[in-house]
């Protein structure tokens, strides 16, 4: 039988826990994470995706998951292929695409026209975190190497589309996209596209220049010329490692194996700082942003 | 035993319907919706926001779940409160937020200064109908009377924050916000704000134009005068029924029980059309936006 002290020491702990946990938000969970709890984001794996007006968006590719599509992306970038390109869908609660649209400019040498689909990869092996909440699209769900992930009850796992997604737009299957055409989600993630395209990365900074632009009043979001919406130019799609060493951006992600994610994941499923009243006990994936932060040196 | 042409019917009428089902898109599935299937919403529900250039959001107001704080928006707007007022926050991913900001104005007659919390009411004979999938934030979600509604294990029921939802700005806890600072959803869903804040209504038309606003770079996203980031003014908040009879804009919904509504969220969960290679085999509440059309009389 445990004696009335231990009882006492482990109620007292429990209740410090408790309102150390009340106080905290995300942001405060997140910043107690250690150095070596930031993941950088290798050179080449960072798409920056540069408007006017010194406007600019980072993806993170995901070469783990859309290898032959990310090896594209690359070379489209590396040979300037995309020089004249432009944001020329904007879909409300949905996405922006951009590229060169109907352009009949040929592909640089080395990109494959029409990969393999790599909307899914096996599940075994995978390292994952679990989300700990139901997710209505997959059976399981969690992050993985710092991505959101899902796993199917076939054995199988896909990236997800969630706030920020940077995926590469395709027609009708068998045609997967050759990468060339990509869009980010901007709205409420639209999970039913799982496994159904593929995703090559996602934002780690600016995706508000995107979020933000006017709405085009075409189907699907298409802005139209003749009614004086203007797509948006872009100056560049470069990969940062193209970049010269001092002028390349460079962000970190918080590893999911750290007791800082954990710590935040649990406050992404129950808010007890003040403003809350009633923690919501769950979260849906996508409402668990994996942080990012520019690189630091601490 | 059944025989061999009956099975041969069942089997027929079967791919019948899969191959129906493989061709339609939510779209078409609200194609389906006969007349009696659309519900008008009343005028003194419908709150209309009128920005400069002519750029209006219609939100329909929910007195069935805030009264006191839809009474108090009706005052507001009734009495030429909001003269003045602006968006004067706009946070990516997250929520644009208008009315006076810091004002001494004084609250119209009849206005209740700190209303009743208003964030659930009992589910007790709640009309739902089911999402039919799991729910990371609730016991179960659905629709109800046109809303999407979340139940809890404690037997209340409360309205979800989804892409376009409206909600009463509060401070602190017990304050809940007399309905004069009002923010909708611009992002993925934060449903984590379910059961601690006012839900009042949710757009109907035209959150475009409050979504595609510039972000603000202030804390939470507030826009920053000095900064030259200007908040957007408001050229008059009004509800339908105070314009004259023939200026009234008058929208309807798509009623849950209709059969109409139960393909479509068939296909919300499950998208056989050709773009899909794999349906999804569920869906997320605020992935099922209830249909909204402008009134006819057809």
């Amino acid at each position: 039988m445990m004696s009335f002290f231990v009882l006492m020491a482990a109620a007292l702990l429990h209740s410090g826990y408790e309102s150390e946990r009340e106080k905290m938000s995300p942001g405060e969970a997140i910043e107690l994470a250690q150095p070596e709890d930031w993941i950088t984001i290798p050179a080449e794996d960072l798409l920056l995706v540069d408007l006017e007006g010194g406007k600019r968006i980072a993806f993170q590719l995901a070469p783990q998951w859309a290898p032959v599509h990310v090896a594209n992306i690359r070379r489209f970038a590396d040979s300037g292929y995309w020089e004249g390109a432009s944001v020329y869908r904007v879909q409300d609660n949905y996405v922006a695409q951009f590229g060169l649209l109907e352009s009949d400019r040929p592909n640089p040498d080395g990109v494959i026209d029409n990969p393999p689909p790599e909307y899914v990869r096996s599940a075994e092996g995978l390292d994952l975190t679990l989300l700990g909440s139901p997710d209505p699209y997959a059976m399981v769900a969690g992050f993985s190497d710092g991505w959101p992930v899902a796993i199917y009850e076939d054995g199988t796992a896909s990236l997800t589309h969630c706030y920020g997604t940077l995926g590469a737009g395709r027609d009708l299957s068998p045609n997967t996209g050759s990468g060339a055409e990509l869009y980010a989600i901007i709205g409420h993630a639209p999970r039913h596209l799982d496994r159904n395209i593929a995703i090559v990365g996602r934002a780690v900074d600016g995706i508000e220049h995107l979020s933000s632009l006017p709405r085009g009043s075409g189907p699907l979001g298409f802005l139209v010329e003749e009614k004086g919406e203007k797509a948006s130019l872009i100056v560049s799609i470069r990969l940062a490692s193209s970049l010269p060493e001092d002028e390349r951006p460079s962000y970190q992600y918080l590893s999911e194996d750290s007791a800082a994610f954990a710590r935040y994941l649990d406050v992404r499923s129950n808010r007890y700082d003040d403003f809350y009243d009633v923690p919501a006990g769950g979260v849906a994936l996508c409402n668990v942003q994996v942080p990012v932060r520019p690189s630091t040196d601490d």
